[in-house]
């Protein structure tokens, strides 16, 4: 069976959407609402479980029809053990059910049959797509670390020539990112580390440029990070970016507004905690924490509006 | 509670067993033997799931005696979902009941709260440890990959304080290994990029060094690189090197002895194909797959003497 490519799967949805918002599913319990707050402070993990479930459920009932993309991050889930990994599995089938995209944030890197092992768990398909093989979590795209070189990337591309999608860290949106991936690589050019990240995904994404003109290999570059995004985008032009880091982490609609092409394309803008927990913004307190979903719905609605905006402008200024 | 620090319950029981010889436990289902093929070809999860739990207690059961730390990878867990996740806290369970230290291979890394659930989870006590908090694998030690930076480990390094270990990837074992991390950093000294890695580690684990002169943070350096191998050691005294690549990936025991200090300490040699499928190999043919757990048994004996053998001469050629 041969998939649509997810380059252009994406950017079809997000043209349907005209959002190019990713919604961050960050399920940390301690943050929950007080609806749900006594279930997430359980130390039962099926229970803390049910509330990441009913949490993710409400979540993607109220902002599905302002995203395209959905980017649960796998870390959460895993904090409870095999309870999170079921509500894991359930999250990705009922976002899929609301039509949305998956990009499974889980940064793994392995080499050779280990890197295998996660990449067909995690890009494999589900039950409801391949009843007679061993199921996987069926996300569409996932983050990976490529630290460990290029081999370690294959076993994932051999999913992408079946219509997933790869997102490889470049520059990461925490300060921290300074310490190994701005080194500055000695020789020609003198480029940092993560413009050789950037180089990797963009050779290991070359053969699967769709018929949007996007890859579906792209990079992680943090929205705090808008000089070096600028950069990355003029270097690659095909690379699709996941702007991490916008919201809660400080960055707004000018910093991510570099992160797109020309035609204002190829980028999502993820923001997890931002609208997860827009009910403890003081922009949303009117409606309370039993309306925590709601508080999502507007900043969601804000969002995307400002970023649409500043797209529009940086198309404008550009052309 | 305080609890003794990795580095030195990892020492006292190399000591204890006289054997730096890590077992890797990489349960990959293609390569089961003859008795338990049947149930690891299932396209049941839970099927597959038994297989494995079948196969890692026997590998225990068969070896316990000559290794003192053992390190599944999640990665072939992590493949069948939440059954392999419930397997895999079992596996950690037994390895505990048999005496032996842990490493969860997983070559995680994330930043601030994302960082802090994969290291809670991983390395946070299980239910017999902790029965009134939200239960952990209960692993004493994982890998982490530090390419997010120094303050990604942070999350990691709290559970360093309460008796738990890390190993921060430097220079890995794969041929892709040269693509980042043999890039050389511009500047004084010229160092490569896994260089500079150590030195994250090393700074990260300077407070954790325990009463036997080896800290609780140390690095992953593949058995197929003597060279850098060599240099780190030089560079970094006080670090416990995790020494994958020996065996399948074609590394013996003169490229694994210059890992080690010059008592013949602070490091483990791990392998995982060439143990757990031993039945595999020629040399152990005489037994059939019937008994490839005593193929695994005799192969690990021979292992952990040629080792021992290289570190002797090392010593006493250094000395």
């Amino acid at each position: 069976m041969t998939r649509t490519a997810f380059a252009d799967r994406l950017d079809a949805a997000i043209e349907a959407k005209a959002s190019p918002v990713c919604l961050g599913i960050d399920p940390q319990l301690e943050l929950f609402p007080a609806p749900l707050a006594h279930l997430a402070s359980s130390t039962d993990r099926e229970v803390a479980a049910s509330a990441i479930e009913r949490f993710a459920l409400e979540l993607l009932d109220a902002l599905c029809d302002l995203v395209a993309v959905v980017k649960p991050q796998v870390a959460f889930f895993e904090r409870l053990g095999p309870p999170g990994w079921v509500v894991l599995e359930r999250v990705v089938a009922a976002a899929h059910a609301r039509g949305l995209l998956v990009i499974a944030d889980a940064k793994r890197g392995d080499i050779a049959s280990t890197a295998a092992a996660y990449a067909d768990y995690l890009l494999g398909d589900d039950a409801a797509a391949a009843p007679a093989a061993l199921r996987g979590l069926g996300a569409d795209a996932m983050t990976v670390n490529a630290y460990l070189g290029a081999d370690s990337l294959e076993p994932f591309l051999r999913h992408v020539d079946r219509g997933r999608g790869l997102y490889v860290l470049a520059k990461t949106s925490n300060p921290g990112s300074r310490d190994l991936q701005d080194l500055v690589i000695a020789g020609a050019g003198a480029r940092p580390l993560y413009a050789h990240a950037a180089a990797l995904a963009a050779s290991a994404g070359a053969a699967s440029i769709g018929e949007r003109g996007l890859s579906s290999v792209g990079i992680v570059v943090g929205a705090t990070h808008p000089e070096q995004s600028s950069a990355l985008r003029a270097a690659h032009p095909t690379l699709p970016f996941l702007v991490p880091g916008y919201g809660a982490q400080g960055a707004g609609p000018a910093e991510v507004a570099c992160a797109f092409d020309p035609r204002g394309r190829g980028a999502i803008v993820n923001s997890s905690r931002g609208l997860c927990f827009a009910y403890r913004s003081p922009r949303h307190r009117d409606l309370g924490p039993d309306r925590w979903a709601e508080a999502a719905r507007r900043e969601c609605i804000a969002m995307r509006d400002a970023i649409r905006a500043a797209i529009g402008q940086s198309v404008v200024a550009r052309s």
